[in-house]
């Protein structure tokens, strides 16, 4: 026997322990003299890769299942290691012993005969059992923050699906916080009470800006994490809708707070009506991706986190539920909201970045500049659904004058959409300046009556609306031009963000409020919950004088898989 | 014969017309008595398809190819389409005679001769001869805008290398607009002179923020587009860089504006550092990617066109040239600049905003959570080049507690980055609050203090920065927190934004200046001009008074290519 280190590992199969367990157990090890290093991890090929790492890993443990509980340890001597690895049980049996609180359920039952008035469940438990624990939960009318991970997005829809029908919430799977009427849920800050309202898919995220938002001097009325998957196509947002819903009705929330990566597109344009719906200012911020608008009615953008906890604030100090001007969002959709767009441009960034702001609510969007999740048009020559097209692409410029110059191409094309029985708004921009064509708002002027009459003589309504980029100095004239415009029946605006948003005011979706709208009763203050899984998430709501009761939870057979399926199919038959 | 319209096309082989001619040609034609509509174009597949589409194709231009002209009229009857193209030949001759302004040069020696005083040349020819004309201009030592598209990427790097050595610039190609001492070439605003200096590869998006900055009572100093392609990794930003150096050399210059869709990875980086060097505040507008930054250094970003406006306008209010506080980027790197960076997360979503802050200056960065143009990590365990990881992933909680509960894996990696002789900079979260561990800080420290101390005992400087994320009424205690910290040796911020203002300081390429810099004459006021092609710009230059001179260009052989590349080889051989 040589004097230097040894390691050793014990291979437990199939055993489940807490993790809150197996972390104070890696703890006590490490602790015991002679001892050098202790991993104990459940047997994943990332665990084992980590044990590696940190010189733990035994010729046993590389060849372990990921259900396999792996206890490591490096040692002074051979005897050290061997006596470290025996005393594992009793170092056990000291964990267990030590929460003395008298009884614990065992289930959920047991916990609301113990805690009627709980309204949530916190689920924390590994994520191939959380899902059921979830299930269970929602059939007794309480609603879930499921903090597990490693859950399916099937049983992550189907929880939805219920909790929707239900009118509960199901925050998660992996969500890491929620405030509820001053409540935290798991990693929460201590932030005062206040006129902001969030909603997140994104857990540090809420974090930081409820933090912020405390730091500032304004408060946190309530910070709903939905998961990261909740804006997914799958998922379809629902969580976020119900919350928006919900904090729309909320008399506490002034202001809300949108946070999230960029969602699926058609999730998105949902998501945006809903809080447009709301009717109260709603600062979203979509990681990864900022729409070049500030605001589109009563929404604003930032471009960050910390930035949009000052817009919130900012919001607030105004006076919040009054969504000020520009506000048009809210309003319903005119008559032919189900009609196409089609925007014919003449400039390349100005196509460009109105795309890229529609691209926040309209989906499928078309386009011969595609980028992000526009998508580019199969044949230029034929718009389908609604399409943008930069009509100073090469490809429409061989020999032929920039359309700033010479507008026929353009002329052709308006015709060509406006004859479209499926077209409701045609956008345009126009840009004067030297070299430009000197008069081009007299040139575009008949063309939009021609079309505009051709849609009324068939009993449609087609809109037209240009964005002009030019200055009174201009040799075409601004005021002049923008005249002409108005006089041929467009809108006119100068912004890219006006255009937006008028596009907007016609096109985003009907908001469709929940079915089964939850009940303000769920975000009532304080939250008594129900644990079930990481201990340490109930110690902190006791803490704080949170009625709570924490379930002691085992896997079924105690986490032996094969077992467990046994004992579910002799149940069902 | 038939009383109905009747279609009929002449196809001119190889013939080469100005597009002006053309557009003209075309309008002619459509004013002729009995003509319902004409179409005037070179043979293109795009724009035969646009022939099609207005009742223009006839089966003998069906079969032209893109060199040919195609000549179509739609009349009422047989004779009236007859008559108009025997006519075509007299309205291109009535087209001729018009311009009778005397002597006009027929190439840029004789312009040259009748202006020397040009600093410019304007090179509007078809694609295939825009490079010839402006690699002549480059020659003869004169500044080109290039306003042709349709040339090649390797013109374009060759043209700019060569400007590069000679001190000249390359507007373009595909370059829509600029203002050189108040003079507009091409589609250009008429603007106000002020305090504001603009450099955009996008033509309109210049137009519109010029407009925008001329409407809120501010003005231009000098706007230099780059076309489109310049900040490719092929071509590197080398005209938008010449131009950064200049304007931070123009003593009217006191804000910057940079404009341009997201800049390939590496050039990105490249330019920040040219625009942190200026000096001056740089307002900075990525379309369609906005990192989660107001500000880094003197560097402001904007996610829109009119943001870029109204916030280069409020810092040439505020006295412009002063960068005002956190000016720290345009401060060299301190020692060790080339080191590695390496990011140990717990919040997901802080790293993912970090990520997206670095990503506008750092590449490549790889990473457990790619976006973007962020690498996903081949083996999560080991990282490579800069790194950043979010921990909290679930590919590292199986069985194992969050790492905001649990420090142990993040202390391992601590260690493993720490021991890495490559790595210069270690950038953590600490997230406080309920849920989390009671002391992070503490349990950071000494592996903090450890690395540093190991890394100095190795003559090397290893600094730690951590992001704290909480409340002073956080259980942990906010100010004990940060305390510990940097009793450990660690710095501390509490916003993304901060954090990665640290790492833009220690990272971000060392600018370059131009190796042959482009002397402040360039933009010398007014800016005398030869014009090559389009002659409306000339016109426009003409009628503002700016001494210019149209030279009367055609292609080398009439546009035939055969026989064009005959006399190129008789003039080699």
């Amino acid at each position: 026997m040589s004097g230097g280190p040894v390691v050793r590992c014990e291979v437990r199969p199939g055993a489940y322990y807490d993790s809150v367990v197996l972390m104070q157990l890696q703890r006590g090890l490490t602790a015991l003299p002679g001892v050098l290093d202790a991993g104990v991890v459940m047997g994943t090929a990332a665990n084992r890769e980590i044990l590696a790492a940190s010189g733990l890993l035994t010729p046993e443990a590389e060849r372990a299942e990921p259900g396999d509980l792996l206890i490591a340890v490096r040692a002074e001597s051979e005897g050290t290691a061997g006596e470290a690895l025996a005393g594992v049980d009793s170092l056990l049996r000291q964990r267990r012993g030590s929460s003395g609180e008298g009884y614990r359920p065992r289930g959920l039952d047991g916990a609301i005969r113990q805690l009627p008035e709980a309204r949530w469940v916190l689920v924390s438990v590994p994520g191939r059992y959380a899902a059921g624990v979830a299930s269970d939960a929602l059939d007794r009318g309480l609603n879930v923050f499921l903090y597990s991970d490693n859950v399916s997005l099937d049983d992550e829809v189907a929880l939805k699906r219920k909790a929707e029908a239900l009118g509960l919430l199901v925050l998660g799977p992996d969500c890491g916080t929620a405030i509820v009427g001053g409540t935290g849920f798991a990693f929460a800050n201590r932030v005062r009470r206040g006129p902001v309202g969030l909603v997140g898919a994104s857990g540090t995220g809420l974090q930081l800006v409820t933090a912020r938002i405390h730091e500032l001097g304004s408060g946190v009325s309530h910070a709903i994490g939905t998961g990261g998957r909740d804006l997914s196509e799958a998922v379809g947002g629902a969580t976020a809708r119900q919350a928006l819903d919900l904090l729309a009705r909320d008399p506490e929330t002034q202001v809300l707070v949108l946070l999230s990566k960029p969602p699926a597109p058609a999730v998105g344009a949902r998501l945006l009506a809903a809080a447009a719906r709301t009717g109260k200012p709603v600062v979203v911020s979509y990681l990864g991706f900022t729409p070049p608008l500030r605001r589109l009615g009563n929404l604003r953008f930032a471009a960050s986190l910390a930035e949009a906890a000052e817009l919130a604030v900012a919001l607030a100090a105004e006076g919040g539920a009054s969504p000020g001007e520009g506000g048009g969002a809210a309003s319903p959709p005119p008559a032919g909201e189900n009609l196409l767009l089609r925007g014919l441009f003449s400039g390349g960034t100005l196509a460009y970045e109105v795309q890229l702001g529609l691209s926040a609510f309209l989906a499928p969007l078309w386009s011969n500049l595609p980028s992000g999740v526009v998508k580019r048009l199969p044949d230029v020559h034929r718009s389908v659904g609604h399409t943008l097209l930069d009509l100073g692409e090469d490809e429409f410029t061989v020999g032929r004058l920039h359309p700033m110059i010479d507008p026929d191409l353009r002329l052709r094309r308006l015709r060509q959409e406006g004859a479209d029985p499926q077209v409701g708004l045609i956008v345009l921009d126009l840009v004067l300046g030297d070299g430009a064509h000197a008069d081009p708002a007299g040139a575009l002027a008949p063309a939009i009556e021609q079309v505009r009459q051709a849609a009324r003589t068939e009993g449609r309504d087609l809109a037209v609306s240009v964005l002009v980029v030019g200055t009174e100095e201009d040799p075409q004239g601004l005021e002049e031009q923008l005249a002409t415009l108005e006089r041929a029946g467009a809108s006119t605006c100068r912004t890219t963000e006006a255009l937006v948003a008028e596009v907007f005011r016609r096109f985003a979706p009907r908001p469709e409020p929940p079915a089964v709208p939850v009940p303000l009763s769920a975000l009532a203050a304080p939250a008594p919950a129900i644990n079930v899984g990481v201990e340490s998430f109930y110690d902190s709501l006791a803490e704080r004088g949170i009625p709570a009761v924490h379930v002691e939870w085992r896997p079924p057979a105690g986490g032996d898989a094969r077992l467990a399926g046994l004992l579910e199919r002799l149940k069902r038959a």
